[in-house]
């Protein structure tokens, strides 16, 4: 992925064409765009990455303790899942992670690894930048704090002797191992169609406000090769803005919209079943919030506008004419 | 709020007192500490009103559409809430708001004004501010988020007709109306502890790091003068820093976490009902996600160190001996 002029590129191209030939429909470099826009999108790609990361570990969670599977049945399942519309490098590596045994013990490597998460931050970037061009990135954010959140492991310990609630790792709920697998499943891949909805959402609003002249299927495309998202997925993001390349959202796509309508039910009984046995599913809660905020025509937004304009005289426009409106609300009420 | 040396707010200490003297415990001014600190202070506060007017706008949309209320039962509704734990002056002209009639027509002005809200950027920088120190503000976050899904007005309109799910507008539960009310109302307040939570935690976290000695309990008194975000609620914050200055978070305080363990039930309630019932509440999902976080001695993100561990070498720590590690994962499973 490269920024930078399109001479500078035209030079290196033949070369970086030949070396990186690896995937099927092309290779995975192109020319991004002018100025910063190669960084800008491997950003993004981060931010991506810090989703599907967070949306597998909630899967685990769920899987892990209302399912009451162990590693073995996980690493079944996560083999399965890559078999499936979810094949993609993080399921699949997801799936020998809960295979591996260490070398000293004949414990399981992930059963021993402490639940604190590093960041370097590159993921930060993305929420920071979603902030500022006033893009929705809710499941990339919910990621991000999870990760904080997985940081305060003392004062985690310290609060789970105080705060009450279901407790995770007591059965509390009479499940059906088969559909349970297939509602987590559904959730899984639902929420991150949302997550991709999001980034290349931020990425477009970008790249019009720089001028960059993106092509968001081409970026979808080259992400395929040798990127942490790797994925079957990102050809049908290609197809998407191929059949429609100024796209409001992925979540309106024929295709996707289609395995939306599919899935939202299953999505809504996941974060239902999450609430209820006390495990904090943050990116799969985010995700649903945000299918149905979009979907939704008319928000609860005009009371928080009507507060903007009790308190601060901010204004508002109206429903049924158009202009700038404001109301001395604190006059009397006749 | 200043910041700034302190001589200089010696200086003007005594008019500023004298003019702002209307709270009953004292003036609502202080010196906050050095630097930016002021600044700082206040820019928190906007993300903690963004927060608290977001809860109060999903309060009203569950009502609104699961009660079926009119206006002027939220009205009631609202003017009860304020004489309970949530009086506050967003909650009090919330009530105002509900009560108020256009002057050209007989029509109430909330139900005339777009749902699109403008953001004139301060709540950004909470969200920005928090991803940068590393601390997890996901109430506040989805707030913003909110705020930028709602400019969307016209994808959201064309989504409408292609998104499927429950609809909010159409009633699908048999609900008891005085349990509705009791649930809603513990939701909002479990979500505001939630949110102040985050956004004492960012002030500390910065004040540590830049040396500004602050004084947290001082910043909640002060909050009660003037500011968008007055309440009663700021003198509980105010004890429980006076109580314990190095609290690790309100939520652990005696007082705060006695409330939420009454609460959290009905939070939970809240989350699934509205899930069920189409209503997106991303302030109320991040709220309980965040509280069934913070209160869990062992996340999943073992899983997400395995995976950074296995495609970048990050390494990780383990729950049963100090130091650093790392696996070769795609090493033969013997």
């Amino acid at each position: 992925m490269l920024g930078g002029p399109e001479s500078a590129y035209k030079v290196v191209e033949p070369i970086l064409k030949k070396i990186a030939a690896q995937v099927n429909d092309g290779p995975c470099v192109t020319h991004i765009g002018e100025g910063g826009s190669g960084n800008y999108v491997k950003m993004i790609h981060n931010g991506i990455e810090y989703g599907d990361m967070q949306l597998i570990a909630e899967t685990y969670d769920i899987l892990r303790h209302v399912g009451k599977m162990n590693n073995e049945q996980l690493a079944e399942v996560f083999d399965h899942y890559n078999k499936t519309e979810l094949d993609s490098f993080l399921i699949e590596i997801t799936a020998k992670i809960f295979k591996k045994k260490g070398d000293d013990t004949n414990q399981y490597v992930v059963d021993t690894i402490l639940d604190k998460t590093g960041a370097k931050g590159t993921g930060k970037w993305t929420v920071q930048e979603g902030a500022e061009q006033q893009v929705a990135v809710p499941t990339m954010a919910a990621a991000l704090d999870a990760r904080n959140i997985s940081s305060l492991k003392e004062q985690r310990l310290k609060a789970a002797k105080i705060l009450q609630g279901p407790k995770p790792e007591e059965p509390n709920k009479n499940i059906n191992h088969q559909e349970m697998l297939q509602l987590v499943k559904d959730a899984l891949y639902a929420s991150k169609i949302c997550s991709y909805a999001q980034g290349m959402n931020l990425i477009r609003q970008t790249g019009e406000r720089k001028g960059w002249n993106l092509k968001l299927g081409e970026i979808a495309r080259i992400w395929k090769g040798g990127c942490i998202i790797r994925a079957k997925f990102l050809d049908r993001i290609r197809a998407a803005y191929e059949r429609s390349p100024q796209l409001d959202s992925l979540l309106v796509d024929s295709d996707f919209s289609k395995e939306m309508n599919q899935r939202q039910t299953s999505l809504r009984k996941v974060v239902v079943l999450a609430a209820e046995s006390g495990i904090g599913v943050p990116a799969f809660a985010a995700s649903l919030a945000y299918y149905d905020s979009y979907r939704r025509e008319r928000l609860p937004a005009n009371l928080t506008q009507a507060q903007r304009d009790f308190f601060g005289a901010h204004t508002y426009e109206r429903i049924d004419k158009p202009g700038i409106f404001h109301t001395e609300w604190n006059a009397p009420i006749l």
